[in-house]
């Protein structure tokens, strides 16, 4: 068990290898656009390869997922994605039989502007659940703006990131090298954040050459330990999408090697997802140990990252562990769990079941403050690890989604 | 299944039978004094019945259980509680083997103020979690201001409930008859409220004459369509208690008109609770109906009640119904939920699946605007039926949490 080991603790979310603006790896262009869906800025993007490709990809379990995440799932079943479109600002979900027509035909739009088969693109849709999407203009869009043919896609990573946002204040973006070739990653989600399969929208491309299935592999096991640990607010998104596309464009890799490449930089953008995480001003890490088990270890975790007193106390940078200790004891079914056995860290500093001396609340104060707040928690029943990622609770949050759209 | 239509529609919180100002069933008395747990106003209440009776109680399920909890636990075993007794401002949680002593003490120094036995006292704590009761102050208010013997205990159930706030901004009691008897009840909670078996401190004294075994039936049915159906914040506290006391004095009532009042009086409660949780503006109400069963029932307007932006929405005035379905759809398990047959209702307006009208859209906003906001679900399975009670999230509970102690 080295579910909270297989990641440094230093890890430097948006660092990038090399020098100068993050480029996409060899084969891959891309298509930024302003389809209508917002007043201003571009709120259509296409990401494709100029070649064959194997892909994976894991979708949102929502109940009523929708139109886009219903076709894609049909295309990426062929392991040979080629291309990724995202709708900026309309979720187009609960929109009924016209909101699957409608995505079809967007699909139809990018297959003809990116010269790729239908069954080759995955559609993406983000922001308004319940409203039909403005095909209207963005039939003009692709009527008059968009030219058939690569020439026309010369958007950077940095711009797609942006084309892809809602709420969030910054573009996320990740680049890891593995032998020779390169995986860059972009990625949005700031609310309906919590993750059950994928997270909302994270895109991945490299030119490592693999099987589909070392691929499909190296996804999941990644997606299961970074975006999957990931909560915001706990509602899970119906858009939820996590694809990685490569195009074998600078040969073959070592999977293991990739396997860890892709790991560490869905785990780089899961910490952006987090640190921008509506209203957010402290990036949040609940790590357990000495669980019965990963599954149980998670669950506490996440009980604690999710509770709101917890999440209330981290913003007033309030050492408050009777919260912790709450949050744990409300997983009434885990009757394993003993409070004398259990011990609960801010930082390096135990509080429960010691008790800080005086002396060390000035330090524990300071640790509150940090811009990332770290509790550690042993279960003291088995070897079972984990480590979830999220956010502060701040009127921010309140304000975002109390006037968010209608 | 009848767990809807077992609460009139137009329950009245606070209403009162009588004129006047509330009084206690014959043979209950009540004592308030101030003990130092917080710097103004009574924090300690006892109340206690003159005569022997018989008594029915279910706390928290939490892990953190407090000293209070495990104690009264014991007491409440022998079904002849004849006295409540809470300290106000401190949950005496998570404070080890002293925790364990103090409350013992607290114990001891009520019986011989209210001449009952030790075993047949219940004791309730609410507040900070992880700090000692102030022993010296309390110690010294016992020593000095109370008398032993129930003439002292001239206090009124709303001085009681007073007592009891933490940071409750108004007092919570209510008030049922059947036959000759009267049921009253006082009840305090506004945050870490999502009772698994019972609520923060509710207690309900009558002078009904009832078997232990009646009474323990009619408090475990109506805690569970109730008290068990509130979520303020889905946290969970260590300290919920809600107990019955019926000493006898009006003679014996038939059972299940008692039970009905006794489920009554505890939705009248819990709509106050719901009302003045943290930061609440509004009242939220989710009815589920045509579910598998009960619990699926529960499950998923849990699910909607407890969604941040659900709450979001509502404290916005905004009838975001794509957020309604989105909470939903995260019940992953519920496999047998079929988007086409869900049903959603703001009030008595459809919004899913046939939108509204635009014309509508002023009665959906009126609707949004009201202080109790109805969400109809139905779900189209079988008869399964639940309605659950919350309130809005606002930047008052973020304030609220953010700066509450330490």
């Amino acid at each position: 068990m080295t579910h909270v080991h297989a990641f440094p603790e230093g890890a430097s979310p948006g660092s990038l290898p090399g020098a100068g603006p993050l480029t996409w790896p060899t084969g891959f262009r891309a298509y930024t656009g302003h389809g209508g869906l917002r007043a201003h800025g571009d709120d259509i993007s296409i990401v494709a390869s100029d070649r064959p490709a194997v892909s994976a990809a894991v979708f949102t379990q929502s109940l009523f997922a929708g139109p886009a995440v219903v076709l894609s799932r049909t295309h990426a079943a062929g392991q040979r994605l080629r291309a990724v479109t995202t709708l900026a600002q309309n979720a187009n979900v609960a929109t009924g039989r016209q909101g699957h027509e409608n995505a079809a035909e967007v699909v139809r739009r990018v297959a003809a502007i990116a010269q790729v088969p239908d069954d080759e693109i995955l559609i993406g849709s983000t922001g308004v659940i319940g409203r039909p999407l403005p095909m209207d203009t963005i039939r003009a869009h692709f009527d008059t703006a968009a030219e058939p043919g690569l020439a026309a896609f010369t958007a950077a990573p940095l711009d797609v990131a942006r084309a892809m946002m809602t709420t969030d204040t910054r573009p996320k973006t990740a680049e890891r090298t593995v032998g020779q070739a390169r995986i860059v990653g972009v990625a949005k989600g700031v609310g309906m954040l919590e993750p059950n399969m994928a997270t909302m929208l994270a895109y991945l491309v490299t030119d490592a050459e693999l099987t589909p299935a070392d691929l499909d592999t190296a996804l999941r096991t990644a997606v299961d330990r970074t975006f999957n640990c990931l909560s915001v607010d706990t509602d899970t998104s119906t858009s939820d999408t996590v694809a990685v596309i490569a195009n074998g464009a600078a040969g073959p890799v070592d999977p293991a090697a990739f396997a860890a490449a892709l790991a560490d930089l869905c785990l780089d953008l899961t910490l952006q997802l987090a640190r921008d995480g509506e209203g957010a001003t402290k990036l949040l890490r609940v790590t357990v140990t000495g669980g019965r088990d990963h599954a149980q270890a998670k669950r506490i975790a996440k009980s604690v990252v999710n509770s709101p007193l917890v999440k209330t106390a981290v913003h007033g940078a309030d050492p408050n562990w009777g919260r912790v200790v709450m949050a744990i004891g409300k997983n009434t079914d885990d009757t394993d769990i003993v409070p004398g056995n259990v011990t609960v860290r801010f930082g390096d500093v135990e509080v429960y079941p010691e008790e800080p001396e005086p002396g060390t609340l000035d330090t524990l104060a300071a640790i509150m403050r940090r811009p990332q707040v770290d509790i550690g928690i042993t279960l003291g029943i088995a070897e079972g690890e984990a480590a979830v990622y999220g956010c502060d609770l701040s009127a921010g949050y309140v304000r975002v989604n109390a006037d968010y759209t209608s």
